[in-house]
C-alpha cells in the first residue's frame, strides 16, 4: 500500500471531529481504534440489539462500520474545510458476523480531487481469533464550501 | 414487473416471523408496511440517534433497511423451511436521507433455486413529499436444512 | 420514470457522435437503436468471436454494452461541450447470454451536475422471445473543459 | 494473502483449458501470464479496435479481463469436473486505461463450496511504468454436473 501525504496538517483532529459528530456511531458503539493518513481502523463491541434472526450482527450494521471506515480514511486526505459524502459502496458478506468485537479496517486505494475510492474489510474477533466477515469498495466525494 | 407464485402457501407468516426475529429491525424502528409475493415495503420513522454529521440518516442505516427489504422480498418466494442469507449488495446514495419517515421498497428481479436477485429503493417522506434517496441491488441465498 | 429536459438542444447529435467515436462499439457490433433524453437502447448481433466457454456472449462484452448504454443515456442530459467518464458500475448476471441479438436498455435514475446514476438491463432475443440476462447500476461523471 | 490448497490436482491444466475454450479471450488478445492456486495474472496487448472515444481501452474490455482473471482464479480451487459462472461483479475505474500492455491480477478472497469471492486489479504498462487503472470484486459460482 502506498503512503499518503495529508493536505490538512490537522487531519487527525479534523477526521476525529467529523467521526464524533455522528450520533449513529455512538448509538452503534463504534469508535476509532487507529488513524493514519489514508487508513483507519474502527472498533465495535457486540450488542444483541443489532443482530439479525440468527444472533449475528446485521449486515446493515456491518455496512455502517465499513462505510464509516472508508469515509474517515478518505477524509484524512481531504483539504481543510472539506465535507464528505458517500457516493456508493458494494459489500460482500463472506461469513456470519459472529464475535465479541468487530474491526472495520479501511484504506484509500485512489485519492482524487473530487472522488476517492477506498476498500475496507470487517473482521470478527472471537476467543482471540480474528476472521474476515465482509469486504467493501466505496466511492467518497469531497465537498468544498462555496467561495 | 412480473408477478410471482410463492412456493410457500404460508409465505406471509413465514416472512413476517423472519423479519420479527431480528432485534436490529426493532432497534432501528423498522417495520413491514406491505408484503406481497416478491415485493415488500418497510417503513422507518426518523430517529436522531441514527444520523451522521449533518443530521441525515446514516448510509449504513439506510442500507440496513434496503437489505432487509431485499431479504424479505426474496424470502416470500422461498420454499417452506428455508433460511436466507445476504451474499452481497451495492448501494448508490442519491440524495441526503432527510425526512420524517423512510420507505424501503424492494422487489425480486430474478428468483432462483440458490440465488435470488432483488432491487430496492429508499424514499424519504418530508412534508407530504416523497423523494428517492438511495438504490440497492442485492443477491440473496436460499439455505435449506440438511435432509 | 420521470422525463428529463436535455440541457443541450443538440443532445441527439452530440450523443450519437460520442458513441460513434468509440472503435470498441464498432468492433463489438453495437449500435444505437433508440435515443431519448435520459434513455437509450443499444443493439448487438450475436458473434461467435465474443463468446465464453459455453457459447454464450462473454460477461465482459455484455458489460461493455450495458456500460455504453448507461454512458450515452447520461450523456444526453449533459451540457454542450461535456465529456463523460464511467466512475464505477455493478453488474448482476441473471441468465446465460444466449440469443441472436442483444438489447442494452439504460435510463438515468438521478442526473447531477457532477455525477449521474443510471440503470441498465441487457436482454437476449431468441426466436422472437426477449429475456433478461443482466442488470447494471452505474455512476457516470461529467467532465467540462477548463475555462 | 492466505495460500490455498487446490482440490483438483490438475487445476493448472483444467483452468488453462477453460480459459482457452473462450473465443472472446482470443479475440480480445488476452492470455494467461501466471497461474497459481487461487491467483492468476492475465495479460493483454493494446489494440486500437477496443478503445473508446479518447483512445483508451474501453471499460467493458477492461472488465472482460478482470472478470476472466477472477473466474480463472476461482476455478483453480474448484473440484474436478466443475464448471464456473459469474454471479456478479463491481468495477471501479480509477484512471484512463492508457498503455501498451495491460495486466489483470486476481486472487481468491473467500473460496466456498457454492460461491467464491475474488478481487482483481487492472494495471496499465506504459514506458516501463505500471499504474492501477481499475479494481473488481466478483462473486463466482461452482456448477457441478448432476450425479
Amino acid at each position: 500500500m502506498p503512503s499518503f501525504e495529508p493536505r490538512n496538517p490537522d487531519y487527525r483532529a479534523a477526521a476525529t471531529a467529523t467521526f464524533e459528530r455522528q450520533p449513529a456511531m455512538r448509538t452503534l458503539g463504534i469508535s476509532i481504534a487507529r488513524l493514519e493518513p489514508g487508513e483507519v481502523d474502527l472498533a465495535m463491541t457486540y450488542s444483541a440489539q443489532f443482530t439479525q434472526q440468527n444472533g449475528f450482527v446485521h449486515a446493515g450494521v456491518i455496512t455502517a462500520g465499513l462505510d464509516n471506515a472508508c469515509g474517515i480514511a478518505a477524509f484524512t486526505l481531504m483539504p481543510p474545510g472539506a465535507d464528505i459524502l458517500t457516493v456508493e459502496f458494494k459489500t460482500n458478506l463472506l461469513a456470519p458476523a459472529k464475535g465479541e468485537r468487530f474491526i472495520f479496517r479501511a484504506h484509500v486505494v485512489k485519492p482524487g480531487r473530487t472522488l476517492t475510492v477506498c476498500e475496507a474489510r470487517a473482521f470478527a474477533q472471537a476467543g482471540g481469533v480474528e476472521s474476515l466477515v465482509a469486504t467493501m469498495t466505496g466511492t467518497l466525494m469531497t465537498l468544498m464550501p462555496r467561495a
